[in-house]
């Protein structure tokens, strides 16, 4: 090691070993060695030593060659003159070893060497850094072998890095979390997702901290139009195949790279940039507030030769359809107050028009132009991460001119572009924009490889972070696994073939589709259809149709009330059917007069209001903390007196009758709103509630056979008050029950729903087509 | 009156008279004549007889030839050949009379005039329909004559029509509403705004009537981005000077025409569009949705030239400055679900660089456009009402192609107007919309005079909404009598002078004034002071700061309690001072964490928290209506237990203790607000309220020397355990006390707010300059 003494005097920092298993693959030629040669660049005479290792499963004979293929062609560093390049490529060359690594005692003998060479030399060992290029299935294999076998001693690190895919969906991720977890600790893994390496991306955080205070008064609904986050690409899958139709569009890029761009932009923003826990626990809590997101929320698209080229990859017949979708758009809602209306369009394709990708904040006009239209100040307004390619070419940041003039904290890494090519970018003139731009652009892969070094850890994919996400995209995934993408053809030609639009929080393609080789199922073409049911009203559909429906027979019902009596008084179930319903209410019913609507509870079980399992805490998450509604109006049922759940002494029962009495005329409810259990059970009326002596009773404490047991309900007396009762079931599991009730006559002591006839009010069933048809 | 009963046979309908009066003024002379010529033309051989009188002050020697000039230059409407038109002119000239109108026996002479004309040709009589085309302040004494002397018989009809000037401001138009209500019922006065009968306007209802399918779902904040309503004028106001400085463009324009357009356009559509009450209602409930405008929410200006106008016309001395606007925009929010959030910049000018007159209503942008962006559905989507002038040049209703195809009820009046000239219309080629126009443009007083004869009382104004729309304007007219409006060049010299933009709900000229003659006052140099007061900080400032810093002071504790422990517990006061606030935390502060902070209370009133005298209430509708804050983090004091309001068994402040020691970390709150009352109290602790017993108790009942009595309220004890105390007090009338307080050292058993010093926690005052300085 004597020749380059002469450069690195301080060697008190020890000995750093670097290994990329998968040394020879394509990922590490393109990018690793490079970035592994940049790192060495920086760091030679501050402290450190290094040696390097490519691993494979080639023999050392057939793997030496192939490393050195690729060192050679090792690009100079910018900054560094053509004499120094060559002397430091050279000392690179020299520390860097092809390994042979197939069986553990290849990982053995691998740290016997490491433990040898640093003995010899007399130099504490600082870490080991693994670099896993390989197949992801190979993970759980090479993190045993290394926990088992390459351990440095225990006052050095050990840092692995890891690449997507981790999983296909949340439970694949989570079988690998787990194995993965029970050979390195959460510190040890460094999950790589090169975004995070560009520059763009990794300033986001500090742009919207360094302009904290121009940006903190408009960075919310009230001035946020849309949020667009993009990645088009002109290439297609061609030859990668056997990869990408198992994953697609969004696990390939939405799932990843377009979530942490999203998650950097609306996060809150930490108080302190370099504490990675306080960037993880804003990230977690950020893609926690993300709106459900589910087919509805979707379009996808496949570009025409794509499955074509399935076939041939695939070694498929040619009547085989894959469903893998090369191209995306989904609409994303955040649930929180300060974002909550933003749809942020979220879009990403191969075989596309251009390649670029940018995400950009479009604010809402605040101007009112009297005069004078071309002004800057009535153009639009916007904020644009531009991470490369497209009209502008190079990565930078853009705000209109008539936002503010950002801060350029002048750490040196960033500049100010004032030079104006003639391009237009997203809708305005370079010329309208203030541009800061990385003043050296680097690769991603080199950022992350000396993000990795420095123990940078919010520069990766936290274990909790990636489960989060995919706790956010299986939905999706799962749904979209049976749809049929729009079939485009590539190019130019696609026009306005993929544009999709919102219509309320869900989206679909603006344009009928010209070319669709792939014919969509028949279920489209039933509608809402009405009928009789067990002597009353039955109104049938698709689960979605029937929500719709029955939302818009309440806001009829609530407009009808409201205009005789100035109130409407609604009963709301617990259980599981309502939930969709009660969406449709908050989301969907803009006009609903809630200003003048009476919530009352129908049945509540015997848990604190603020607990999950509470019926009121359900109706308030899903329907109560989205709507205008006076508190006044909001009556839950008192299952909590006196710091005690449902005591008879306590007498919740008779106060909920009495705020009854007081407020709905005659105690009858103008709407009340049932579910049945598979049992027959409506409300919390059981087969073996005992009614006889509740005649006069309204409201009653009752047992039910599951748990928790006590449950407060309105009785069949309050029931049959009221004006209109709708009975809501849905799903496959229902079927049996709806069967069995349709062929009893009047009422039935084994099925309580049965009891369930309004005096003088209307009984109408709604049944979802799977409850209906099975 | 035989020659004409070739066209008349049946006259079983009566005899109705025509009085303008004013009858030979500009007015009558440009439209009013013309209008019941009109009327004649149209009614004339359908079942009614006429006669026609214009009246002034003139002896009719004088008079008579001054109408007959006017009424041979009457046009022919289109509708009649010319032959038809000839025979019918004369038949209106000849049934055209007239008749000096000063003094109360003229007008008995009118009465007896008709009475005999009638009982002579035994024709019964339907109706009296007067016009005063008079300045407002006759108004009064001219319909005591009428109804001292003119009334009909009482199968007859009696219908006054009167013209705007309606007042000068609220109290003035409640005013003259009951000297005319003294004279005349409510439904024999027909109040024009000229706006009303303008076919495009009166074509806005049954335009959202026929169009409900498609409008619905986008009619609301979710997809409205923005609404602007405007009137620009070249004309400026030489010559009628006298009349207009005493009004200026607000009450010119705004109160009236544009605020019926922005009524029209978004109060609830009526179920029967026939049915005037209904109409009537709905407007009144919109109005009253209005929030609050003052001169936050507007922006004034005065063309150059105006001033010297002023001194000319009204014999002003050189140094005489005029405050009366010629241009305003201001900006409106309503406060309901519907609607919230959605700006409505209303907008009106003299001298500006186009006449034209539309309102429209801007949709957000819901199309993601992944490729092909010029594609159509890329484009803005709007719809317009267009009223006239501007480059369109005609009256329409244009609908952005790629928003939908409206219905054109085939009532014959409308077309649809297929030939695009090559012009742009609001942003968008005239090829890019659906546009519906006229069939026959009518001029809007025909239309109105029109419906006077048919009693079409939804085309007028009532009183009730008058006086609404006053209650909406007063207070910005007010604020803005001490304003200096912005000096605008006039015409295209403009430029970007008068563009005005959104900061918040508040609006501010985009750009700063390039010319502007008259100085505003100094007070916008006063900034935030600190200081110390009574040993402790102090903050003071002018109004609006002091409570923003006060704002922003409480988002910087909420956030330090929930890093902490997750919960931000602030407890907020009733009264009066706590209102600026409350309201800047509900629409300025966007981030504040709601979700994790919980509202309790200082103190209540013994009264229904629904009652509007309730600090609950007050609070509710302030604050709690506007944010997302979950239920379960609402702690109301129980003032209303069983029934009963503070009745000492019921154990009411025990229930408070309960609830805070259960919720509230040591009891100890992080934020406490207090206020002051003139006398020295805080809370609703009295200097006679008994504190030595209650050194243990946190929640007390108090009696206040003030209705209504009884109080209940935080002790010393639980505010001085607070971590932070802020005590907020604004208004010259609290400058007195504050000087005392300032003079008193420690406690004084006569100021109860001198026994607020927490005990480790801080004391914050935050007092206005008003309170400070007096």
């Amino acid at each position: 090691m004597k020749e380059w003494v002469a450069i690195s005097q301080d060697l008190s920092l020890g000995h750093v070993t670097v290994v990329i298993v998968g040394g020879t693959g394509d990922l590490a030629r393109k990018y690793l060695w490079q970035g592994f040669f940049q790192l060495y660049a920086d760091q030679v005479g501050k402290g450190h030593t290094f040696s390097f290792y490519g691993g494979a499963l080639s023999t050392t004979e057939k793997g030496t060659p192939l490393l050195f293929d690729i060192l050679k062609e090792l690009a100079c560093p910018a900054e560094l003159s053509v004499e120094r390049c060559a002397l430091v490529k050279d000392q690179f060359l020299h520390l860097s070893k092809y390994h042979q690594l197939k069986t553990t005692e290849d990982y053995e003998n691998l740290s016997q060497q490491i433990k040898q060479q640093l003995g010899q030399e007399g130099i504490i060992e600082a870490g080991r850094l693994f670099y896993l290029s390989v197949p992801a299935f190979a993970y759980a294999d090479i993190a045993e072998k290394i926990n088992n076998t390459c351990r440095p001693p225990s006052e050095a690190w050990l840092r692995v890095v890891l690449e997507k895919p981790f999983g296909h969906n949340l439970y694949s991720a989570q079988a690998l979390d787990k194995k993965l977890s029970g050979q390195l600790k959460e510190e040890e893994m460094y999950r790589i997702d090169h975004y995070l390496g560009k520059q763009v991306v990794s300033k986001i955080l500090p742009f919207r901290k360094e302009n904290k205070k121009l940006l903190d008064p408009i960075w919310n609904k009230h001035h946020i139009e849309r949020i667009e986050i993009v990645l088009k690409e002109t290439l297609d899958a061609k030859g990668r195949i056997q990869f990408y139709d198992q994953y697609g569009v969004i696990r390939d890029v939405l799932q990843n790279h377009l979530t942490e761009v999203m998650t950097l932009m609306l996060m809150n923003l930490p108080a302190n940039l370099s504490n990675s826990e306080e960037i993880l626990q804003n990230k977690l809590n950020f893609l926690a507030s993300l709106q459900h997101v589910d087919n509805s929320n979707a379009v996808v698209g496949q570009y025409q030769a794509y499955n074509g080229e399935v076939q041939e990859e695939l070694n498929k017949t040619k009547d085989y359809f894959s469903l893998t979708p090369t191209f995306a758009g989904v609409v994303i809602h955040v649930d929180n107050a300060q974002y909550e209306g933003i749809p942020i369009f979220m879009t990403s394709g191969k075989a596309l028009d251009e390649r670029v990708s940018y995400a950009r904040v479009l604010f809402k006009s605040n101007v009112f132009c009297v005069q004078d239209p071309n002004n800057v100040q009535c153009k639009s307004k916007q904020i644009i991460f531009y991470l490369g390619h497209g009209t502008l070419q190079y990565p930078a940041i853009l705000l209109s001119k008539n936002l503010f003039k950002p801060e350029l904290v002048s750490s040196g890494d960033w500049k100010e572009v004032t030079e104006y090519k003639d391009v237009n970018v997203l809708g305005l003139q370079l010329s309208d924009y203030y541009i800061q731009s990385p003043v050296t652009p680097r690769e991603a892969y080199c950022e992350l490889i000396s993000h990795v070094f420095f123990g940078r850890k919010d520069s990766f994919i936290s274990a909790e972070g990636l489960l989060a996400s995919w706790e956010f995209w299986t939905p999706l995934l799962e749904g979209l696994s049976r749809v049929f993408p729009r079939v485009y053809p590539g190019g130019v030609d696609n026009g306005n073939l993929l544009n999709f639009q919102l219509k309320g929080h869900q989206v679909a393609f603006s344009h009928e589709a010209l070319v669709n080789v792939i014919n969509p199922g028949a279920e489209d073409n039933f509608q809402v259809m009405q009928g009789k049911y067990r002597s009353s009203e039955m109104v049938s559909a698709w689960a979605q149709e029937l929500v719709e429906r029955l939302a818009s027979d309440l806001l009829l019902a609530a407009e009808e009330a409201i205009r005789e009596e100035g109130q409407f008084h609604l009963a709301l179930s617990g259980g599981s059917s309502p939930v969709a319903l009660l969406r449709a209410l908050a989301l969907n019913l803009y006009t609903f007069p809630w200003r003048n609507t009476h919530i009352w509870q129908v049945d509540e079980r015997c848990v604190p209001h603020t607990e999950s399992g509470s019926n009121f805490r359900s109706i308030h998450d899903l329907l109560l903390q989205h709507i205008r509604i006076p508190y006044f109006n909001i009556h839950p049922m008192p299952v909590h007196l006196t710091q005690r759940l449902c005591v008879e002494e306590d007498g919740g029962p008779t106060l909920y009758e009495k705020e009854i009495k007081k407020h709905v005329n005659g105690s009858s409810f103008h709407y009340i709103l049932l579910g049945v259990g598979q049992d027959g059970h409506t409300a919390s009326l059981f087969q073996d509630t005992k009614l006889e002596n509740d005649e006069e009773n309204l409201v009653i404490l009752t047992e039910s056979p599951n748990k928790p047991h006590q449950r407060m309900s309105l009785t069949f007396t309050a029931i049959n008050r009221a004006r209109r009762v709708g009975v809501l079931i849905m799903g496959k599991s229902k079927h049996e029950l709806v069967s069995q009730l349709s062929r009893i006559k009047g009422e039935s002591s084994k099925y309580p729903i049965t009891k369930v006839q309004p005096k003088s009010g209307t009984l109408i069933w709604y049944i979802d087509y799977d409850a209906l048809l099975g």
